[in-house]
């Protein structure tokens, strides 16, 4: 991959967007991020209905299917992976928080390279517990908005290396995931997972897993989870797009063993 | 004032910013809307301040106030009134929530037309109660950050072109502002302004309120409002850069005459 990142902006080659891009101005817009294998977009179907979905979230249009798969299509023949981030605003409009919603809107998709070591998945990672509380926002709870600086915020917590990821409780103390991850707990063999219906970001890799645990008999919790629960927990890993399933070794002080259903859960993501 | 905004990013009249900026990815950074007239930015002292004290909300750098001092000062010479709009990001990055905390912002200086009539100002507005309640964030309540899908989908619940403004309440029911706007209620010749610790945005004109009303021995009180008090209240007005004061004739069915305290605000912000 060249050091200059291949980006489209609505199909054309560009390093820029308009400096009046409504996704600038007020965070107007939705996204995905997605492993892109020999030029193909994984898990796709998923990804562009989550996609369309959060768009309908924000009465915002989104772009056809088949164009986007296009277009990640000539983003995937720069190298075997890479990750693929699609972002879709509102477009470019006048001062003003009011929004005409005849305007098409802006198409950005990005490559870059896979970051995290594949040893993650393998021997797990060291976590924290963040120090920020996620607001609760139930209008659009869920969904892959462009207002994100909780996490950004809760990302700059700490700089220690060793630490892949901060879990986040909301305002009410119930856990809700990493930054970047959503989060499940294994408790005598049965899954749990936290309810997003006020804050978070329900993941398509996240409802995967919910999917295969059904298909497989796995019972699968979604709950308001308290933070002593997690510590109860048997086992735990958190999920997302790129990563797949982390097994979580360490919670602070707290460490786990990976565990079977951990072990299980990476094995419905390969297929 | 010719077709295409002037925009200065950095300092260079351009059109577009990074597509990798973290303003676009994470609505990273905050913003500054403020009058400029004869070139001059009003009451800078304040919003540079103001500017200042959000940026180290975000542990952002901020811009030097002389820098941008002159930036404003060319956005100005193109017209004799103008609204500046000044965004601060976290500069471009790679993917991810992770930033580096020496890299530089980047700044995006944008000259828009006056918008409201000034007729609002002296016939007083008409507004609405808005379905959306806001968040409770404490980590950046009251600072101007680009995360504002709140205010986008509360301004897109009405298209009546005779309405103004809508009033916002909090998550817990208590009174919040406008979308765009501070809102102060006048009580037995006393100040009442909603405290912003838990969300909202703390203006600028709020605070010359607040102080011009402690110099000329006006009673006012940051409080929890609720909407039955709003109801109750003797006068209604709201305050930005932009608008100075608007007096509320009405929100929803009630309705309110021009009063003498809001008028006495007027005067305040007018020297």
């Amino acid at each position: 991959m060249s050091a200059v990142p291949l980006i489209l902006v609505n199909g054309i080659e560009s390093q820029s967007v308009p400096a009046t891009d409504r996704g600038l101005a007020y965070g107007d817009g939705v996204f995905r991020t997605l492993l892109l294998r020999d030029g193909a977009p994984q898990q796709w179907e998923r990804q562009y209905r989550k996609l369309a979905q959060d768009c309908a979230v924000l009465n915002l249009a989104v772009p056809g299917e088949a164009l986007l798969a296009t277009e990640l299509q000539r983003l995937g023949e720069r190298a075997p992976r890479l990750v693929a981030k699609i972002i879709v605003t509102r477009g470019a409009s006048p001062r003003g928080y009011r929004y005409d919603p005849g305007r098409p809107p802006n198409r950005i998709l990005l490559a870059s390279p896979v970051p995290e070591p594949e040893t993650h998945a393998v021997a797990g990672v060291r976590t924290r517990r963040c120090k920020l509380h996620l607001s609760h926002q139930p209008a659009f709870a869920g969904i892959k908005h462009l207002n994100r600086l909780e996490n950004v915020l809760a990302r700059s917590e700490w700089e220690d290396e060793q630490i892949s990821e901060g879990i986040l409780c909301d305002v009410a103390g119930w856990v809700i995931g990493g930054t970047m991850t959503n989060l499940f707990a294994v408790r005598e063999g049965e899954l749990v997972t936290p309810d997003l219906g006020k804050c978070g970001v329900a993941g398509v890799t996240r409802e995967r897993v919910l999917e295969a645990a059904r298909q497989h008999g796995v019972k699968c919790h979604v709950v308001r989870l308290a933070w002593s629960e997690l510590m109860a927990a048997d086992e735990l890993f958190l999920v997302n797009s790129v990563a797949g399933a982390w097994p979580v070794r360490q919670v602070d002080e707290r460490t786990w063993p990976v565990g079977p259903v951990t072990r299980t859960a990476q094995a419905w993501l390969e297929t």
